[in-house]
Formats: structure tokens, sequence, C-alpha cells
């Protein structure tokens, strides 16, 4: 996602450092004392601006929640929102998906959510993909036993990627796919992300997929 | 397929017995002689009037194929087609797919063709389903090392649950996967079956996929 620096962007950061975290390598095997709670904890890795991930903590209060986006432009509108109304178990983290396991340690995650991440088409560009094998490993490195992988996108050339990566080159199961999520039956409860609307309006299909993390072999 | 009967079919059928093969446990093990050369063996399960494997027979004179249909009214007319003008690197079999491992001894038959196969939409009636572990086992069982299967379908469903059974349930690799054949890079080498046409004429989207022989872990 690309969005222009915004003013107000860099202010805010610097007035409100208890509201995110900028180096969360340092809560390392300690997220849950951070939550202060001891339920799940779940990850959107490419939050953007955090519409989804907003919409999914309040709906499961229960539930916590961390918002991780590699841009500041983009989660500064997160921020501005979780500052003005602030959601109690959702946190943001300006983080790296290629450092995860540096993040978080072995099943510190209960379920990762990963929404329109960046297609990169070129072939030369596919490690970058975030459903990659290489990807894939570090999930499942942070994964509990039975956590699962959310994934969605309106690109059909990287879910035929992801499909297969996780078909042939993971442990995880493919618990389901659809390849047109909004005339499914995992319509009902799907949660509407800011992209999701625009690409479903132009009309392009959406595809999904969960795969959970079970040794097969 | 529901065919009709055709009173012609019958007399055909008797007269001759040389152009198709009722008993194909006959051959176990011996196709390569059955063929009088050493080229590949390629099985189409479910070949209904044979359209597709008649244009695949031809545009491959050096290799050898199968057209295997349970079906006798559907078969009748690749029967019918193949007395009056006889493709000599295409035998006619009428046979059952739960039977395959009867048929064919292991690694007796380099690639399998499924086009279009009932999906079997009911729940109780998914071990019917040609991609259902247990089809696929039989597969690899008379596949040999590094052959392939392609599979072909209308029905999303279908194909979703290809793809769980082919991730989840089998040593077979995920060459690859479209879900929209007609508009993808395989589109100019596809050929084209009677059911693809009308449903593709229908505004249809056709699903394939191909998968791979080759023990995983």
């Amino acid at each position: 996602m690309r969005i222009k620096k915004r003013p107000w962007a860099k202010e805010l950061y610097e007035n409100n450092q208890d509201f995110y975290q900028k180096f969360p390598e340092n809560l390392k095997g300690n997220w849950q004392n951070y939550f202060e709670n001891s339920a799940p904890i779940e990850l959107e890795i490419g939050s953007g601006k955090g519409g989804f991930i907003t919409q999914l903590a309040k709906k499961e209060p229960k539930k916590n929640f961390i918002a991780m986006e590699i841009n500041e432009m983009a989660l500064a509108f997160l921020l501005r929102k979780q500052i003005a109304n602030p959601l109690p178990n959702l946190r943001l983290v300006i983080g790296n998906a290629h450092e995860i396991e540096r993040y978080f340690t072995m099943g510190e995650i209960a379920n990762i959510y990963l929404n329109f991440s960046d297609p990169w088409p070129k072939k030369r560009h596919a490690k970058r993909r975030l459903t990659s094998p290489e990807f894939l490993k570090k999930y499942q490195n942070i994964l509990q036993k039975g956590g699962k992988i959310h994934f969605k996108t309106d690109n059909e050339n990287l879910f035929a990627y992801s499909v297969k990566a996780i078909a042939n080159e993971s442990n995880l199961f493919l618990n389901y796919l659809t390849f047109d999520l909004h005339h499914s039956e995992y319509s009902e409860e799907n949660i509407v992300t800011e992209y999701e609307q625009k690409f479903s309006k132009n009309g392009s299909r959406i595809f999904m997929l969960e795969a959970q993390y079970l040794r097969r072999c």
C-alpha cells in the first residue's frame, strides 16, 4: 500500500508512545503479560489502516489482537483511531514480517490473518510474498499447535501460488478454500476490509483459504 | 452422464469385440504388449463419448491412450468412431474406476486424465468423487513415478474438495492450478471437451489442476 506522508503522523507517534510498539522484539515471550490476561493472541500481518483488525477486535472482545504493519504512515490512521477510542484488546506494532520469529516465541500466537497482501507478481520477488514457503515456516514457528492462518486476496495468481505452497511445502492442513468468498458459505461471517469493498465493487472475486498448523507426516 | 439406450449399440458391441476390452483385468501387467510398442500409456477415466481422448490421441500419435468408461451407451459413440476411422494408438475399455488396481499393475500408467467427473455433491457420496483420497491412492498405485493427474471441472465445490484431498491426504505434488482455464496461460494447449464447450458458453469458469506423483515426505 502506497500512502503519502502525513505531517500529523510524526507528532502523533512522538506524543503517544504507549499506544504502539516500535521494538516488538522486547516483548518476545512476554506478550501474554503485555495484554494482562490469558486470552489467545491473534496477529494480523500487514494491517494497513487497520479497518479489518478493528472490526475483528470489536467483534471478539475476549480475544487479544495485534495489528502489525511496516508502513508507519498507514498505521498512523489506526493509531489515531486507537487514541481517540481505545480498544483494550488491540495492540499496535510497527514491525517487519520477515522478523516475526524475533518478535514472538514458539506457540505465542493463536491465529494469523493475512488480508490482501502485496502479490509481488514478479517471479524473482516470490520470496517476498507473505505466503511463500519461507514465510509459512515462520508462521509455523510462532503459531500454537492447531493455530490457523486466514488468508484472503483478490489476486488469482497469488492465491494459486499460496495453495501450492501450502500443499507442497508446508506442514499446514488446508481446512478450506473458496474462489468466490462473497458468494460462498463463508460470506456471512466475513469481515470486509477497505480494499475488499473496493475490489469487490469492481467485480473482482475474492479468494480465501484457511490453513491449520497440524503435522501431517 | 445420462445417455438413453441406443438400439444400434448392442449390435455394434457384438460385432466388433476386437475394438474394445470388456475384461481389462485380463490385460493387467500386459498393456504394453497389447499396444505392441514401448510408448507411454495414458488413461482417461470416464471418457464419455470420447471427444477429449480422440483429440488427444490425434495430437500425440507417439503415445498410447486408453479411453475407460463404465457407461456402455456413452462409449458406443467412441466405438462407432473408432471402427469407422481407427486410431492405432487408442484403446477402448469398459471399466469401473473403483477397479483400476485390478486392471493395471504398479507403474503401468504414465498419466491420468479426469474431465468433468461427476461432482457427487452430497456429502455421503463424497467417496464416489474421482478425486477422493481413496481414488488418489488408487491412482498412485497404478501411476509410474513422476506420473501426472490432469483434472478439470466446472464445479467449484468439486474443485475445492479435490485441492484439499491432494494437499491434505495424498503424496501428490500440486504442479499447478487455475480457477479460470480459458483465461489462463494454459488455455492454448487445452483440449476442449464437448461438456467444456457447453459449460463455457453458459459463462461457467473452468477449473483445472495438475498433480504429480512424487513422494513428499
